[in-house]
């Protein structure tokens, strides 16, 4: 591609993927690239499965189930319900339409595609004319630590319900994993006006992203203007286990903690209005708009207000703090 | 199992699997083992899938489609469909209840488990009480050479329809392939009554299992008479590419043929009423009987006739023949 995009978002799932949407329509072709979390990524029933990439893709081609967040509309599981009778697994879900895309993704990488080129691929196939970027060829998995022994993410996000207690979070393979090679391009790049870190879970979503030594530098170095949009809400998570597992690993519940989570990266901060007096503890710039995203126009207005709002700021203090 | 069972049906896919089906609603539960073909057996959009052994389970549980003879009865394509939709393979045809199927299997012989034991587990899923066993645990491929190339049999047989001119098949691996274990148990058991080749395609289904020197010795040196049901019926073969494969490898187009091509296995044959005048020239014990099998009926008359006829034969020449 030769157009090299204005504004890279990063995300993981849901959450990341709402921002992404609203995103989408309001920035023109060639102006958004996307990086998205595959520390989720996993083998199962042979294929592999990229939650994360595949929640952003449906959600761009505007297939995805309304009421899930994730998974296709419309989609029926006939195929799973039958491995259950076989006596498979069917504690995650797998509907008839998604499963052609692990499966299509799964053929194409043993086929030695690179994860980048598959994703572009099945991008492509659906209609997305934005750039996704798996946020590396390389495997990275993310581990859950609990009280019932470690785990892989979607083990303990889907199996297990996010009931075990979460000790600590582990990113196998990322100290080896070479970030995406378009990304640190773009990250490189004098065009780029803007990096956006969606409110996805920044303990589990995130920071496998970040957990690239190569990457996190690349952010932390780079000419644009860095702003994480919180994930939580007047002391609540939008959406998901974000709450119960802040508590888990001590973190007071709000959106100051997910701002000091990324000290050194951000240049300014959106909070939710209603957690506007927190502002003055954040110790940077930072805006109070409705951050929680119901209708396809809050997802436009919380990305118009945020890229206004980082394309307004000054990178110096960041750019001394990574220094 | 502790019951040895009296009749082992040896067959591939949908012409075999009729007279299976004929036999297992006469005969008493232990009573029916059957041989099934896995040189078909292939690795498709990361899927070990094995056409013959499905095709016999499905007719077995009364869940095959009976337009078909072939995939399960009332399935969906939705998968498939969107697997075309996203660039995948879509020649050969995945249901989205038949797809379980593959992935179950695939999933369990990843796993460790044996292909004999996967059979077993998902012929029990499927409520079979009758033993299913693939013809080794091994790997044999069944290649055909042909004017377009050397091609896997589903290759030849599905995506290209049998079109090619065959010159030559090959069973890679069947020189080295361990035999079922059961089968092998099975053919020198005291207690087995009949060895029935069913009328599957001589030289493209039951060959793969004749094709490993055990198998094909034991068959030869078992007490049991062996008797073969003629898949050619007046000069036509009743499915399939039986006529123009045996036309394109030299040989004359009737069940004389199919006869000959058993010889030193055989203690008996059947061949179709209309094919009656043949007998003189097959040298061996026969009946002439309906072989055409349309209906339910159809099946249970050949199994009973077939049975009837086995039952009462002299082994001696065979066992002369063969040694």
């Amino acid at each position: 591609m030769s157009v090299a995009p204005k504004v890279l978002a990063v995300c993981g799932g849901v959450g990341g993927a709402k921002l992404v949407l609203g995103l989408d329509r309001i920035l023109s072709a060639g102006e958004l690239a996307v990086l998205v979390n595959t520390g989720d990524d996993f083998e199962h029933l042979g294929l592999h499965v990229s939650p994360d990439l595949d929640t952003v893709m449906y959600t761009l081609a505007g297939v995805v189930s309304e009421a899930q967040g994730w998974g296709r509309e419309g989609d029926t599981r006939r195929f799973l319900e039958e491995v259950g009778r076989l006596g498979g697994p069917t504690w995650f879900a797998l509907g008839d339409l998604d499963l052609a895309t692990h499966v299509e993704r799964t053929r194409r990488l043993r086929a030695g595609e690179s994860h980048s080129d598959v994703t572009a691929t099945l991008a492509g196939a659906f209609g997305i004319r934005r750039e996704m970027l798996p946020m590396s060829d390389d495997p990275v998995r993310t581990l859950v630590d609990t009280d019932l022994g470690t785990m892989e993410f979607q083990e303990y996000f889907v199996r297990h319900r996010c009931q075990p207690r979460v000790r600590s979070i582990r990113f196998a393979g990322a100290d080896v994993a070479r970030p995406s090679r378009r990304a640190l391009e773009l990250l490189q790049s004098d065009s780029l006006e803007a990096v956006l870190l969606c409110p996805s879970n920044p303990w589990l979503s995130i920071d496998p992203i970040l957990a690239m030594p190569a990457l996190r530098a690349a952010l932390a170095r780079c000419r644009a203007p860095v702003v994480a949009v919180s994930p939580v809400v007047a002391g609540r998570a939008i959406k998901g286990p974000t709450a119960k597992l802040m508590q888990e690993l001590g973190h007071e519940v709000s959106a100051v903690s997910v701002a000091t989570h990324y000290a050194g990266l951000l240049d300014g901060f959106v909070l939710d209005e209603l957690d506007a007096a927190l502002r003055l503890r954040l110790g940077m710039p930072s805006i109070a708009v409705p951050a929680v995203m119901n209708s396809l126009e809050d997802r436009e207005s919380l990305a118009r207000a945020t890229l206004d709002f980082a394309r307004g700021l000054p990178v110096g203090p960041r750019l001394r703090r990574a220094s």
